[in-house]
């Protein structure tokens, strides 16, 4: 099925204890399409500037994923510079450069409106409404957000939420936007505001889903060596909706095997620097690792 | 099978953000034969002083818990005060009166020594160690520790996991006690120590075994209300072990499933302050919810 992604394309540079990458390719749309690509076939809607490498694109391309919603403007490609230490749950930015992605105004093109599955990266309410505004009837839509958008644009994150089937939010964004600490509850009054599930992502913690009839909560793939968290989230959720795209349907099992598939993705990305892990990998791999988890999750 | 657990027994004094209990029943070891004796009979080593309620000693006895072991000495009992906030996720001590615990000499009676299965909940690797010198050949020991003996009795420490088969220990603790913050790398250089397997705890995110052959995580089971975190973590060793002591047998999925009893053990002892849910509880309940879980992390 075809599932659309809308967010951000840039070139980061990052910092980790396990080395340094500068000007990779990066972005929540970037990590979002490439993780989804293994499942199912991704048009991506972002917009990058004039610098932004031939070889990024053919990376993405090789992924057959269709960017002929990925505009080039005049001037230079969105760029973060930031680092992780210790634990490496959280990032700290060092440097952002909004850059073209500053006036970023999402086009879907014309044939891209038919997409029957939608992934809303972290972006302004606004925006995800308008890139809502320009498809026809999809199957499903999933949206990000972040703490920027839970503190500045709440009004519009709250109307988004009525307008969505699902939204993927970081456990300190949950905690943030409700104001109660319990994870649990906090996923109850998201619930309340439309959404069909909510999905809270909580780093090397796993992640809880939770929709109306179900809790289901999974621990992350546990890995000896993380090199770079970078994208972790959108990989998770690319990998999520890869899944439901590719299968079609949306009962309680399928979500939970969405978020298991969105799990395993996850635990690729961070073993490598941008998408390099990513580039080793093929679907077979990511099934292998799933019947790994499968088994060691059985008791 | 009989389990003997040594560890602390203590009058605490809690407030969390859903109230305060002043002065009730609390201590590693107190936690862990509670939730030990839904599963199997448990024989507690401890010391209290003159002013431990005889109320407190009727409670532990009517789940024939044997007291044989849990001498009174003149003075007062280890007295432990301490607020959560927040998340929950660590106490803040406000005040310990170590009291009579100050100059615990762990005696096992007599008839404990025949005992099959040990715990040596938090206490200092010396005193671990004289309960195993007075023990005869137990089938599991498992001991937990905490941040004080890391730093000031790190050898001793060492060399009590030569002589164990299993550790129950915080992921902080785990993370002071090695050195690296990945829980993977940090287990694998416990075990190689010695234990045949380690449990890392990680609170309300759950919990991790890694033995020789396997690495098993679970989440903790999803609660919407979190009265009191005092104990949980000797209340899922006791529930781990009593399932163990129960079992009669060590292999992979007897251990996973051990882990889980820990888990849903440790789920209800929070729902109250000090054993006040645990009073409300049988092992048809725990049963219930394991049954729950198990559901819940099929997919």
């Amino acid at each position: 099925m075809s599932l659309l992604a809308v967010g951000s394309v840039a070139l980061d540079s990052v910092q980790t204890p396990s080395g340094t990458a500068d000007d990779v390719l990066g972005g929540s749309a970037t990590y979002f399409s490439y993780a989804a690509s293994f499942f199912t076939h991704v048009r991506l809607v972002g917009v990058v500037g004039e610098d932004f490498p031939d070889g990024h694109r053919t990376l993405l391309q090789a992924r057959n994923i269709d960017l002929a919603g990925l505009e080039v403007v005049p001037g230079k490609t969105f760029r973060w510079r930031g680092c992780y230490q210790g634990a490496m749950n959280s990032a700290e930015t060092l440097d952002v450069q909004l850059n073209c992605f500053g006036c970023f105004e999402p086009k879907v093109p014309e044939k891209f409106r038919d997409s029957r599955y939608i992934f809303l990266a972290n972006c302004s309410p606004k925006l995800q409404m308008q890139v809502l505004s320009q498809v026809e009837k999809p199957e499903l839509v999933v949206c990000d957000t972040m703490n920027f958008y839970i503190a500045n644009e709440r009004d519009g994150l709250v109307e988004l939420l009525g307008m969505v089937d699902g939204i993927v939010i970081n456990d300190a964004e949950a905690v943030q936007f409700i104001g109660i600490h319990n994870l649990v509850r906090a996923g109850r009054e998201i619930l309340a505001m439309g959404p069909k599930f909510v999905v809270i992502k909580k780093g090397e913690h796993g992640s809880m889903l939770m929709s109306k009839h179900d809790v289901f909560c999974l621990p992350a793939f546990p890995l000896e060596t993380v090199v770079d968290p970078t994208g972790a989230g959108d990989s998770f959720a690319g990998g999520m909706m890869g899944y439901l795209a590719r299968a079609g349907k949306m009962d309680s099992m399928t979500l939970k095997r969405a978020l298991v598939h969105g799990t395993i993705v996850a635990s690729f990305n961070v073993e490598g620097f941008s998408l390099s892990k990513f580039q080793c990998i093929q679907l077979a791999d990511i099934d292998n690792r799933v019947d790994q988890f499968s088994e060691m999750m059985r008791f």
